[in-house]
C-alpha cells in the first residue's frame, strides 16, 4: 500500500525550559510524518524547500523508507522556519519566530509514480495546498488532514471546504474549540464530525487522544512518558503511527482506526524524547513493537 | 467486605460558568465518597458534622447503602461549609469561601462495630485525623488516602508520616507536582512512590488517571463526557468506584487496581451529570456496569 503525505519540512529552533535548545534542526510537518510512518509502510512525501536547505539535513531523509522524489528544492525561495520556546509545563509554547517562506507559495507538481497512491495525509499546512493535492488522486481510499490554529483564524472557509473533502481530520484539543466555540471537548469534536468528516480525532498531548467516528468512539491516555526533552512533532508522530499502521493494514475500520491510534501514541512518545527526528532514528520497528505491548498493558483493565 | 470511610461531609455551594448554581447541598470528600462505593459494597461512614446539619441533607444518605452509626451531629459545632466557583473550562476553580468548622477538631470515636473494617479510605481531610484513624484497624488489608493542596502547605510533615503507613495514595496531578516539586507527572508519582507507598494514582480530572505501582503502570483516559454540569466530587467518585470494586472483590493486585480504576472513572462520569450526589442517586449498580463495558470499548484497541 502507498501513503503519501504533503507538508511542511523545515528548519527548526527549539528551546526547552531545561535550558536545552537545538539550533537550526530538521524539522516539520511531513518530515516527523514521514519518519515515523515509515516504520510501517513506504511513504511519499511532496513538499518544497528553499535553496538554503543544508545537504546535512537532506542526508537525515536517507535513514528512513521515504521517498523523495516529489521534494522539490526551489531555486530563489527559502525554506520554512519556526524558532520556539516550551513553558516548564512542556505542553505550551512560544513561537519566538515564523518565517513561512516557501509554504506560502504553490506545492511542487506530484510526481506521476505517486498517482497510484491510496491512503493521503495532509500534514499541517495551508489549506489551499491540502485542497489542491486532495484531487490528484483518483484511487484515493482514505483521506486524512491536519491543522492548526493560524489556518482556523485566518482560513476558515478553506478549511470548512476541506472538512468537506476528507474522510478523517486530526487536530489538537485547543483548535477543536477554536474551531466550534465549544468548550466540551468531546462536544467539540461532534461539531467537527457534523462539518464533514467520517471521523475526528482530538490530539491532547500529554493527555491522549479521543476519537469519535460515526461508527464508534474511542478514548486512549498519551504512554505514560519519564523524559520529555522536546515535544515538538509529537502530533505528526502521532498521525504518522495512526496512517502508517491503517495503510500497512489497509483497513479503515472504526476498529483499526483504534489501534492505529494506539500505534501513533507510542510513536509519538519516541520522538518526544530527543530533539528533531534523532531519536526516530535511533529505532526499528521492534522498539514501536514492544512498547505498543507495554501500552496495551497499561491499558488492559480485565473483564 | 468491609469498607470504611472517613473524610469530610459539607454543605456546598457550587457555581457553574453556564450560570447555574446550587446553594447549600450535600457535599464533602467523604459523602461523595461512601455514595458511589455503596453500589459496591456496605460502606461505614465515620465524620462530624454541626448542629446546624439540616435534616432534609442527612436524609439524602437514606437512598444509599451507607451506615451512618459513626456520622456524630456535634452539639455546639458547625458544619464544614464551602462554596466555589468553576472556570469556563470546568477543571479550574475559585474557592470563594471556606469554613472549615468541625473538621479542624477531632474525629468522633469509631464504632466498635467498625473496627473489623479491611479496606480504608481516607478521604481528603486534615492528615492529623487520618493518621488518627488508621490506627484503629487492626485487620485492615488494604489503606488509600487522598489529600488537597492545602494539606501539602500546611502539613506537609504529617503528609509524609502518612505517606509512610498507607498502602495506596491518589491525589491529583497538581497536588503531584507540588508534593514533589517535580513538573513530569510520571516522575512526580515516582517520588509520591518513594515516598512510602505500594501504588500511586494521579487524578488528572478530565484528563483519566495514572497509576504507579510497585509491580506495574496503568494509564486511562476519563470517559468522554458531553454533558458536565458539576465536576465537584468527581475525585472521591473515582477513589469510590475504585475502592468499592477492590472491596467488592476482595482483591488488591495490581491488575485488580487497574480494573477498580474504569470502575471509579464510570462512577465520576455519573457524578458530574449533576450538582451534589443527585445523579449518583438516580442510578443502580447496572447503570455502572453497561457504561463500564461502553468504556472498556473505547479503550479497546484491538491485537
Amino acid at each position: 500500500m502507498s501513503l503519501i503525505v504533503t507538508g511542511s519540512v523545515g528548519i527548526d529552533t527549539v528551546e526547552t525550559p531545561d535550558g536545552r535548545r537545538a539550533d537550526e534542526v530538521l524539522g516539520g510537518s511531513s518530515i516527523y510524518f514521514a519518519a515515523g510512518a515509515s516504520y510501517f509502510t513506504s511513504v511519499r512525501l511532496v513538499a518544497a524547500v528553499g535553496d538554503d536547505f543544508p545537504d546535512h539535513l537532506a542526508q537525515k531523509f536517507d535513514h528512513f523508507d521515504v521517498c523523495t522524489h516529489g521534494l522539490e528544492k526551489r531555486a530563489g525561495s527559502k525554506t520554512f522556519r519556526w524558532h520556539g520556546r516550551y513553558h516548564e509545563n512542556m505542553n505550551d509554547r512560544d513561537t519566538l519566530q515564523v518565517d513561512l517562506n516557501v509554504l506560502g507559495e504553490a506545492l511542487p507538481p506530484v510526481p506521476e509514480s505517486y498517482r497510484d497512491s491510496k491512503y493521503i495525509f495532509l500534514a499541517n499546512t495551508h489549506p489551499a495546498g491540502q485542497l489542491a493535492l486532495l484531487d490528484q488522486f483518483p484511487d484515493r481510499k482514505l483521506v486524512v488532514a491536519d491543522t492548526m490554529d493560524l489556518w482556523i483564524e485566518t482560513e476558515r472557509d478553506l478549511l470548512l471546504q476541506l472538512l468537506q473533502r476528507v474522510d478523517g481530520f486530526v487536530l489538537n484539543d485547543s483548535e477543536a474549540k477554536m474551531l466550534t466555540e465549544e468548550n466540551n471537548v468531546v462536544r467539540a469534536a461532534d461539531k467537527v464530525l457534523a462539518m464533514g468528516p467520517t471521523f475526528v480525532v482530538v490530539k491532547k498531548g500529554e493527555h491522549g487522544a479521543i476519537l469519535r467516528h460515526r461508527d464508534g468512539t474511542g478514548a486512549l491516555p498519551a504512554f505514560p512518558a519519564t523524559q520529555v526533552v522536546d515535544p515538538t512533532g509529537a502530533g505528526d508522530s502521532f498521525a504518522s503511527g495512526m496512517m502508517g499502521y491503517l495503510c500497512e493494514q489497509d483497513d479503515v475500520s472504526v476498529g483499526a482506526i483504534k489501534r492505529a491510534m494506539a500505534y501513533g501514541t507510542v510513536v509519538a512518545s519516541y520522538t518526544i524524547e530527543k530533539f528533531s527526528t534523532d531519536r526516530l532514528a535511533e529505532i526499528d520497528r521492534s522498539h514501536i513493537d514492544a512498547r505498543l505491548a507495554e501500552f496495551t498493558g497499561h491499558l488492559h483493565i480485565g473483564g
